[in-house]
């Protein structure tokens, strides 16, 4: 893989017939929507993924499904996030067997660890892994950060090749990044999770974004990030306009937490790009108010033809 | 299984050689230990067993050996606790295989779902398992609470049997109590987890508690809780000192959230109760420096023979 | 002031006309309704009397409205909670020269210290009260715990003489009065916050409660004290009834972190302890639909002439 | 005042004697500082200027102070976050009296309020200020967010004019920023409370920074706003080098959260921008050893008379 891995790298939904089997024929359109949008890599069994809430066999078909689909097309991305280093080393080597190009990792969930024991955990864990690797921070969902020092000693690791950061928090970005560059380290990829705030990450510089909302309209958030690549300001203020537009309104109906996801997938099933929005236990998709919403805020868009009419 | 179960029903640690084998022998140790000591039933895979740290093929061994070992000498409770439904009732299917006599719930602990959709999801899963449910209430590790109000729409279903509640928020505890009972149930078990409140809890109207401090030395919290049925309160303060001797000691090692159960097995492991203290990651068991403070916490006590010299 | 206080010590309720006036009337009604009731104390601008909401003029009102209509019948305990070290000093000097008993402190609550500094910033202000000191544990409030050891640390001051603890955290509780006891520390009050464990709280050896629901019916409070002083489990558990019943209706209607103190205030001003149930900005007083609600909570109670017929 | 107020505005340092007294001299030598150093505003008795620590007098004497020396060259923003909505007005009063600006003010930080009430506590605020307000969002210190819709409502009353978002959440700053436009209010400045993000904000549309930074070296922070102002990245990129390096160590020293104020109230004082770093209670100022490690933080500048010279 080429460091520092740059670009759009989409969370892709996870298409579901139920809790129990990937809907295959969705996650085919999905990927072929993906990579004519001209993404530039395909991240899986992330949040937006819901791996989580996947059994094992889920995930395992997830990770089968997409490396043949894609076909080489693009990098692909296996998140192996797990509570048991176990299960996520057996992750990992379905991945590798599979033919992914990379491993991402948030820190264990249920029990929360110190900086020093998150260290050492990925120091067991990492040489055991048949990857590179992106560390994930996400502290939301499992309530640790990785504190910057943290993040500069794993990178002493070469296997560790990048950062994704969901964490919103802009300065927490820029201090892992320094802390990386200060440690010497200069082919670390940092990524940006919220597709908010990713162009002004690359402007600033970061290397990609793992965007949600391109599951919908890869062409906007691929846009936003050749924008920043060119330092134009208008056309990113621009595009910022449409990313804030879908942010306020489709990822913002219903009072949950889940709301992001729900409308991401419901609007996904909105414009065709997978059939059903079933959401995995113990999440459950929008009934019919909710969807409504969703496409009315849809509607508010100048879509043509399933795409952001706007180029 | 009778209802309410009360009394002592530890939460079994689980006796590793490393991250992927159960140590079986000190796993038979334990639970004779446990069983001559007058408990009442076994938890397995609960938060001090370390569930989510163990691998599906090192859970399914612990329910294996364990009603193995127990022979039907006590009731044993099987955690099924996981973020995937899925994998959730296939440990339930292992769990009543085997033999086990109930099985505990924690919610989902990745995605926060908010109360409805947590009590949708039991709604969901409660059916499908083949053996009575305790609910399991833990937010700081599964950031959700069960609300009164969930646990008592949930109490509807008769195969939900009780609620272990691990909050140590006594207000919390009334709180349920008092729903389910002003729902009109009444054979619902309340267990409180922590042991420095398991007697007030029982004398208040709970039923019994799920004590980690039972691995060392299950007298101490079997003569709680017969002192609280007996509403013996000097002897019950005359045990409490004790027990909160060890909670702030033992459990008070070192600095991170950790510091209790890698305390509770260093000293099972310094009693004999058990071999190793091998901690499964993303935790490391203590160091020589740890250890040897946990062996003066131990020498603190008036121990003989393995056993406190209190009776 | 004879230690350990004991008893049952409401946090008044601070009767309002308006944001800059304390209703006296009202206030002279409570303050009898309260010593009628047979209540141990009193203690004002706690978090129930809204302190933090109130203009210095009013707290000043409401110290010496207090000290002058209570005319040396009860302790009087005053809460100084402030942010500002200088503040806190100022509104003691105020509460010795009116003729109060004690003082209360919650630590100071926008910028949160750790406890090194905690127990430093108790050992540079209590030196400088003219009156004996409580403690007062707030986390959800003030965001830092006192941990066991810092109380344990600065119950070594004799001016210190007690701890109030609002956590509903009874694990939390134990620990302080462990780790107090083990210093040596004799004479030192350990007072509960939540009415609905206080009973349990006195039977484990701590000295009373600060409970608000007493605003509203004095006896009830101090007939579970005296229970669990006399160790009458079962009048302690017909009590506890009506605690629970009081605290999981008037104290549950609406959505918001201020449901408890609004629906006491609307509870006092429907019972007519005090007239008005003006609540301080930046709270307001319900509105009918919720007054309603508190109404038909108050006529599920046993009440008659404004008290509970269950003696 | 012309509308939206755009640039640095720094959030004073408080110089004091002791918790009673402002130093006066110092705080004119800081003043003089910083509109050498070409910043477009001050503003005092922010979080930086440690307001809820002082008392009333102290914060009156600022006030005065600050409006006397500034002599009208620079706009004085004066923060009146209280608890008391009563004292929040009065501290407004006075700030009109002596010449100031305009008003910044956090939610009430004891009680925390839902958005309704978040709302209507400021619709019940606002036409009782006598001059402009600045809405500040200080979630880790006030417990609560100013929700995006929540702002967007508040900016219907012109008398709102900005936001203050010290979040450090990116993602944030731009749903407010877009949920105002989209309301149709265009002349609301927003300002970002970190310098590490300040660039960034100001170049997706943000209008400047309330740096804490610019007390040491006022030149940089402005730099920085008029490199962004200019879409000069390659300009930005090379003074985001030196923020974060300052960010990186000076505020860095210590673990507990007051180590970003006692940092740069050290360095102020190292730099002679002031004289004694005094830190009010609850917090105390550096020791000689962490003084010692922000001297070496200073030493790795290239500072000359006490200015960075890297222009």
């Amino acid at each position: 893989m080429e460091q520092p891995l740059c670009g759009i790298i989409p969370p892709l939904v996870t298409p579901l017939i139920d809790n129990e089997h990937v809907d295959v024929k969705s996650l085919e359109r999905l990927i072929n929507h993906l990579t004519e949008g001209g993404v530039h890599g395909l991240f899986i069994l992330g949040t937006t993924g819901e791996e989580q809430s996947l059994s094992y066999r889920v995930r395992q078909q997830m990770i089968r499904e997409t490396c043949r689909l894609n076909a080489g097309r693009l990098p692909v991305l296996v998140c192996i996030t797990d509570t048991s280093i176990v299960e996520s080393i057996n992750l990992a080597r379905i991945a590798v067997e599979c033919g992914a190009t990379g491993l991402v990792s948030a820190p264990p969930y249920y029990f929360a660890t110190g900086q020093p024991e998150l260290a050492q955990f990925y120091e067991e864990l990492v040489p055991q892994l048949p990857l590179p690797v992106f560390l994930y921070n996400m502290p939301s969902h499992v309530k640790v950060n990785f504190a910057p020092a943290t993040v500069a000693r794993l990178a002493q690791m070469p296997q560790v090749v990048g950062l994704k950061d969901s964490s919103a928090n802009a300065v927490y970005f820029q201090s892992v990044m320094f802390a990386v560059q200060e440690s010497g380290r200069q082919d670390f990829a940092m990524l940006c999770g919220p597709e908010e705030i990713t162009g002004e990450c690359v402007l600033m510089g970061g290397h990609g974004g793992i965007n949600g909302g391109a599951n919908m309209f890869p062409e906007l958030y691929v846009a936003m990030y050749n924008a920043a690549l060119k330092q134009d300001i208008a056309e990113m203020r621009r595009l910022q306009y449409y990313i804030m537009k879908i942010s306020s309104s489709i990822y913002n109906i219903g009072k949950h937490g889940s709301s992001y996801l729900k409308g991401l997938k419901c609007a996904c099933s909105l414009l065709g790009v997978i059939d059903d929005d079933f959401v995995a236990s113990p999440f459950y998709k929008f009934n019919q108010p909710e969807r409504d919403k969703v496409r009315q805020a849809l509607e508010a868009l100048p879509i043509r033809n399933g795409k952001l009419d706007i180029f």
